[in-house]
C-alpha cells in the first residue's frame, strides 16, 4: 500500500525510468498557497549533483496537474508529476545475478517476473521526489513548527567531506547519521500507543529506502542510563523540561519541547568493487561488477526527505487534532 | 487510533484502574485453535513478580469473550478481557504536580480535566497485556516462524542481575536493550515504501510504552561501514546471504534470511528517589516522591511484548501476500 | 472488517449466544457527558416485547467498561457490553438443512465447521445493540442535529398495527419501509466521491441485517421526472431550497435542508410456516419448520438503529470538517 | 477521502477543466495483462456522442504512466491519466448564483473562493472516467464473474428512445434506472455488518454522481411481501434459490446466486430551460439560464459506470477471500 496518513494522505506512485514519478496529496485544506517556486528549495537540497551523489542529472520540476487553481490548493487532491528524463537502462541481467543490498532478488521473488527492474523500478529512490514535495506542502499547513535535519556523521566521521572523498576514490560507499529537530511543536498531538508520534514518524522514516535505525531524545543511550538520570525535570509552566532525553514526546504525545531523533541510512548498495555474489543462472557465486551512475554517500541527500515525512506525520497529527475541538 | 493492521487487526481498550483491559483481534481466519492455556506461557513471560519487577500482582487470566467456539477461531471478532483486581489508587495529584519521564503533563494538556489519571490510566503498561494476547493468536497463524526476543543489555552490563539488584536497592531504575529475531521468514513479505517491514515493525514497537529506539540488522553501526563491507553476499539460490546486516530485509521486503532487530527500553519512569520538578498550583518547582509499587527495571518484562508486536505484523504480512495467489 | 469511521470509530464484537456482544468506539472527544441512563431509550426502542416482535426478553443492560470516568467521556476508546442472558440453544441442526433467508448457508460455507452458529453466532441482530449504543454517544457529539426515523409502511400498509396482527396470527411475517430525517444539519458535511454523506450513510445502513434498499430525496422516483421538476430552487440567502428531491445532499455534500432517506426491511426471515428447502444431508428438499422466538415484524425495532447509524456518520463528518477549521 | 476499497484500492484525482483526470489503483496482483486496446470498449460506452449526451467530445485515451510493463501489471502501483482538451469555460458566475441541482452552492460553502468551479471541477463526472479504468483491471482480477449492468427505464418509460428525445427538443432532462448483474459469483465474498456486500457495493455506487438510491433483490417490494413469500428456498446443493429476494447475498455474504440490484439516476441537472433561483448577489431569486453543452439522460452513460465499481468491489473481496487460505 503506497498510501500514508489518516486526514493528510499522501500516495506515491512510479518508477524509476518510467515516464514519470509522482504524488497524490489527499485531504490538503483548501486555501494553502502552493506555487512551482514553492518546491524548488528542497527539490534542489534532494537532488544529485554535489560532490558523493550520482551523476545522474534530472530536472526534477515538479508539474501540478490538479488540486491548486490560482495558486491555492482548492481541497480537491492534488496530484504531482515529475518526468523522467535521464533514463539509461542497464545493460545487465540483475534478476539472475542480483546486486547485493538491493531489492534484486527479493522482486524477482516477489513480483516474479512481471517485476519492472529497470533502474530499480518502483524501489527506486527517486520515489522519494514525492515524498520532498508531500513535505512541502505539509509545512505549509504547520508553518509554525520549524523542521530542520542533517547529516551530522559519515563514514563513523564528522569530518565528512575527506570520508566521502575517499569512497568515491575507491568506487565505495559511506553511510551516515541524520539529525532532526522539530521545534515550536504545539502540546497534545499524536495518541497513546499505535498512533504514538514515534510510532508514526518510524513508519514514515522506514519507508525511505535505505534506513537502518531511528532513535527519539536520548535513544539508545537510555540502555546505560538511570532513571534519576533520564527523566526530564520539568521547570516551568509551559512544561519546558530540564534535558530532553524524551525527544519532546511523552506517552506518544508531544510535550512541547523540541522533537529530536537520529536515524542512520546505510552505504549506498552500488558500488564500483567487484562483489562475489550468487549466479542464479550458473547456480553459483560469481563476480559481479555494477556499471553505472551512484551515489557514493546518498545519507548526503536524506535531510530534506526526512523533514518530509517528518512533517508530513506533524500536519496530519495537527489536523486529527482539531476533531476534538 | 487504538487500532493496528490491514487484516490482521488489532484493537486494545482499557485503563489501569478501570475493571478491565482488553483487546478485540478482527480478522483471524477461522479454524485457528485457541484454548485459555495457550496465554499462559506468555503472559507469564511479561508478568511481575521477578527481582526488578512491580510487586503489583495480576492473576492475568484471559477472559475470552466472543469469536472462539469450541476451542477454534470461528471467523468473526475475538474479544479478550484481562480483570483488573490489585488497583490501588494513588493518593498524589499527578495532574499538578506531574511526574517526569511520565504522560502525566501531556494527559493533562491533551485531555484535559477529563482525563481518568488513576495508574496512568490508558497510559497504563497494563495494555501491552492486550498485545502480548494478540501475539498468541499471531504466532499460531504463522506456526512455521519462529520468533524470539531477549533482554540482552540493561544498565550498560550484560550481566544483568547486579544492576537490576543496584537499581532496586537504590529506589532507582535502569534501561535496556533487547533483540529480536524471526526465523524462518519466508522470502517476500512486506512492501517497498510504507509498508516495508520495518515500517510496520517500527510502528508497533514504538507503540510499546517507553521504547527510545530501534535498528535493524547492522543499525546505527552501518553509519560507519563502507558500502563493501556493508552488502550482503548471497551464497545459495535460496537466497542466503553471507552476513546479515540488511537483517533479513531488502528494500522493504523479507529476503528469507533472518529478521534482526534491536530496540532500546528507557529507565522507568518511577523510582523512588525524589525529584525537584514543577507544581503547576504552586507556580514553581517542588520534590516530587512518587509513592507506589514500580519496576526497577521494566525492560525485563518488555521481550514477549516486542514478540508479540513483531508475530502480529508477520500474520498480517502472511495473510496480504496471499490476496495474489 | 467490524470497523466504520475515519476519527469516530465504531468497532462491535459479539454472538447472539454468547455471553456479550459488544462495541468500543474510538475517537470520541474526551468531555461527551456519558452516564448509563442516557443509553435507556434508545434501547428501549430497539428491544423487543411489544406486539410483533419476539418474546425473547433481554435486560439489554449496557456495561461501560472504560472509555468513561465520573460521567464524560476521557478520550480513550470506550467499550461497551452487552449480557446475553436469555439464550436457549436451538435443537436444529441450520448447518446441514440451512434455513431460507437467513446467513447459515453462506456462513458455513466460509467459516466451515469452525462457524459459531448458535442463535446465528456473529450474524445475529443482538449486534446491533452495539450500533444503537454508538449512536447514543454519536448524537451527544452533535446534539444540534436532530435526527428521528419512523416506521412508515409495513406490509404494503400505512396502518400497520392490522398487517402485522395478521401475520403473528399466521406465523408469517411482514418487512417495512423507515424514514429517516436528520434536521439542523450544517452545510458542508462530507466529500464528493468515495465519502459522500450518501455513500457513508448507505454503507452503515446496509450494515443492519436485513436491508434491502435505500433512497436519498426523491429517490427511485427520480427515473419519472423531468430536470426541470427535480432541480431544487434555491429560495434564500441560507441556501433554503423549495423543493427537497436532493434529499438535503448536492455533490455528496450536505446543502443545510433536510437530509431525508428511507430505507426497505425485508421480513423476517425465520416463520413458522413450514418451508420445503433443501437438506445438504439427504441431498434433497424437505420440509423445515424452524421453533424459536421471533419478530413477525422486526422492522418495527429498526428505526432507532437507522437513527443511530446516522448520527455515527454524521459526527464523524462533523469531526472531519473540523480539520480544515 | 478519494481512496476506495481495502486490498485492490483506488484513489481518483482531478477536475473537469483541469489537464488531466486521472487514478491510481494499488494492490493490483502482478501478471495481470493490461493494454490501452483493452480500455476502449468500457471508456466508449461511457462516452458521450450518442443521442441524449452532451456533445462535448474527448478522445478518453488512456496513458498509463506507471505499473505497467511489457503489457502486464508489475505489483506496482498503477496510475492512468486521461487528458482534457475540449474544455470551454464557462462565462458564467455560478459561485454566486448557483444552478439548481447541482454542487455549486455547497462547493463555495465548504471550500470557499478556492474552489476550482470551472465546469464543475473535482465533482464533475468526468472523475468517472478513472472508475471505469478501475473498472476494467478490477474485471480482469475475477475474469470468471460476468458483470453486466443496463439502462431499464428513463423517464419513467422502457421504450427509452422516445422520451430522450422529448427531453432533447423541450432543452430538458429524465432520469432511470439501471439493474446489474453479477453472474458466476463464489460463495463467500463479503462479511456480516460494515464490509457486507451490500455496504460495499452502495458505498461504491453513491460515489458516483447523481445517484439517488439503491436497492438490492427485492428491494423496496419487499416491504409488501411476507417472510413465506420472501424467503428464497434453496434447492441444489450448490446453494441454488428457486427465488432471488435476496439479490444473491445473505447476511451480507454472497451466496452463489446472480447478484442483483438496481439504481436510480436522477434528471441530468443542467437543463437549458430557464430557472428562478437565488442569486446570492442580488440578495433575491433571479432567472438563471445555464449555456453549455449537457447531456439530456446521462443515465445513458452510467451502466458502464455501475459495472466498474461493482467489479471493483467484488475483485477486492474476493482477494481478501484469500487470506484465510
Amino acid at each position: 500500500m503506497n498510501t500514508f496518513g489518516r486526514i493528510f494522505r499522501i500516495h506515491i506512485f512510479g518508477e524509476s525510468h518510467g515516464n514519470f514519478v509522482g504524488l497524490t496529496v489527499d485531504g490538503c485544506p483548501p486555501g494553502i498557497p502552493i506555487k512551482i517556486e514553492d518546491f524548488k528549495e528542497d527539490l534542489l537540497r534532494r537532488k544529485s549533483g554535489a560532490k558523493g551523489t550520482t551523476p545522474r542529472q534530472e530536472d526534477d520540476i515538479p508539474e501540478i496537474i490538479n488540486g491548486v487553481h490560482k495558486n491555492f490548493s482548492t481541497g480537491a487532491p492534488i496530484t504531482i508529476l515529475f518526468k523522467n528524463k535521464n533514463t539509461r537502462s542497464s545493460d545487465y541481467d540483475f534478476k539472475h545475478h542480483p546486486r547485493p543490498g538491493h531489492a534484486d532478488f527479493v522482486a524477482s521473488e516477489k513480483y516474479k517476473s512481471f517485476n519492472d527492474d529497470r533502474g530499480g523500478g518502483h524501489f527506486s529512490g527517486r520515489l522519494t521526489l514525492g515524498l520532498v514535495a508531500a513535505g512541502v506542502i505539509a509545512k505549509k499547513i504547520i508553518p509554525e513548527i520549524k523542521i530542520t535535519a542533517k547529516l551530522i556523521e559519515a563514514g563513523g566521521q564528522t569530518n565528512i567531506s575527506e570520508v566521502v572523498d575517499e569512497a568515491v576514490k575507491n568506487g565505495n560507499s559511506v553511510g551516515g547519521i541524520i539529525e532532526c529537530s522539530a521545534k515550536n511543536v504545539p502540546v497534545g498531538l499524536g495518541e497513546p500507543f499505535f498512533d504514538s508520534v514515534e510510532s508514526l514518524i518510524s513508519h514514515a522514516v522506514f519507508s525511505i529506502p535505505g534506513i537502518k535505525g531511528i532513535e527519539f531524545g536520548s535513544g539508545f543511550n537510555a540502555a546505560k542510563m538511570k532513571g534519576s538520570e533520564h527523566n526530564d525535570l520539568i521547570i516551568d509552566n509551559n512544561g519546558k523540561t530540564k534535558t530532553n532525553n524524551s525527544g519532546g514526546i511523552n506517552g506518544g504525545i508531544t510535550n512541547g519541547n523540541e522533537i529530536l531523533f537520529r536515524t542512520v541510512v546505510k552505504p549506498t548498495s552500488s558500488i564500483a568493487i567487484q562483489q562475489e555474489t550468487f549466479n542464479f543462472t550458473s547456480g553459483k557465486t560469481e563476480p559481479l561488477k555494477i556499471k553505472g551512475r551512484h551515489d557514493a554517500c546518498f545519507a548526503l541527500r536524506v535531510p530534506v526527505i526526512i523533514e518530509a515525512v517528518t512533517a508530513c506525520v506533524l500536519a496530519d497529527l495537527n489536523m486529527i487534532n482539531k476533531t476534538w475541538i
